[in-house]
């Protein structure tokens, strides 16, 4: 029984998803969805993201994905940007439907970029669409550098991956390449940034892969 | 549709649970859930505990959950144990009939204590029970202090928690008493391990709570 029904419901995700994005099209916004285990750094690298826009004349916004609690969006909110929190009560992932309905507190017009930050879990929001244009994986030295062969739905679907903490190489062994090999064989297309929100390393990389995209993605819809 | 009918898949699996449990408590095997995100530390965990139960003479077991590849399970076989892993194809926790289906293999009278290590996910494995007698929640310093604030109900359902990679403290700030009065808040009778596998902290009190919970569970049985 499980697995009709769950085709079901992504049948109807992917359709929503699709709605969102041509609104997101309309309106000139390029949407990037954030992926990651809890404790990767997503909202931090967010932070550190915000900060970096605002210097290239990019205005961003955030949505936040959470099971309980709206603690991400508070950091975020802190910033002096448009944020909102969607608690899914439990739930394992957003889906495009919860995407929907937050946009109607956003006025689009006013927003270049869009952050989508999943809730923490590097399995199930893989199968949800949400109407992003890319999607960036978060993934960090202290998780171990056998995370791409365990996990490879999640990478083999990301256009970017942040290999986040790099400056905890210094406190544990970790094959950098490894991981990076195993998922440009997932993905020759994909974007890999060494990254430290710590020490600043990767930031700017990740800021010039985000307009380039964002100027390829305005470019191709006129 | 979609919340009764997750309601159906957990009623059966929670009956197939109670199946497991009772052929556990027939055969006297002390069973041990073992959860936690991508990295915490699980299987690293699973070996220092493999080692120190040996000698205290009693005999472990392991099954061993993942999405794909048997990396994990390989890593524990090396110890010379029963072994088996469980790969989901892509599915985010175990269910209770994978479990008794790879206990076929196991010959029970010969196991003491079997761990069952779910897959690396915070989340999805927590609502369904596999047959196991206490679960612990692997966390680790990395992941940061608001975990059990953003993950309730998984630490709630926990009968111990791993606070593990305690080391990593010298290299980020991270409040030890904020998510274990957070935890005692949300279970008064939680039994809380500060832990690192790197230096050997917490392992002994970590076996002394084994035995004691698997000497309790076994006079109960009578």
């Amino acid at each position: 029984m499980q697995v009709p029904i769950y085709e079901n419901i992504l049948k109807s995700n992917d359709y929503l998803a699709e709605e969102n994005q041509d609104l997101f099209n309309r309106e000139r916004v390029f949407v990037v969805g954030i992926l990651g285990s809890p404790g990767a750094g997503k909202t931090t690298l967010l932070e550190k993201t915000i900060s970096a826009l605002k210097n290239v004349n990019l205005r961003p916004a955030v949505l936040v994905g959470d099971l309980a609690t709206s603690r991400d969006a508070e950091r975020i909110q802190q910033h002096g940007i448009p944020c909102a929190q969607l608690t899914t009560g439990g739930a394992c992932h957003l889906e495009a439907q919860q995407v929907n309905k937050a946009l109607k507190d956003f006025d689009l017009k006013t927003i270049d970029i869009l952050f989508i930050e999943n809730v923490g879990n590097l399995v199930c929001p893989t199968g949800f669409k949400l109407g992003e244009h890319i999607r960036t994986v978060v993934f960090s030295i202290p998780e171990g550098d056998e995370k791409v062969e365990k996990y490879p739905a999640t990478f083999q679907k990301a256009d970017c991956i942040i290999l986040n903490k790099i400056d905890y190489l210094t406190l544990q062994s970790f094959d950098v390449e490894k991981p990076k090999r195993e998922a440009y064989a997932l993905n020759p297309d994909l974007v890999w940034i060494n990254c430290s929100c710590a020490t600043g390393e990767g930031i700017e990389e990740w800021i010039n892969y985000l307009k380039t995209a964002r100027e390829k993605r305005l470019n191709e819809n006129g």
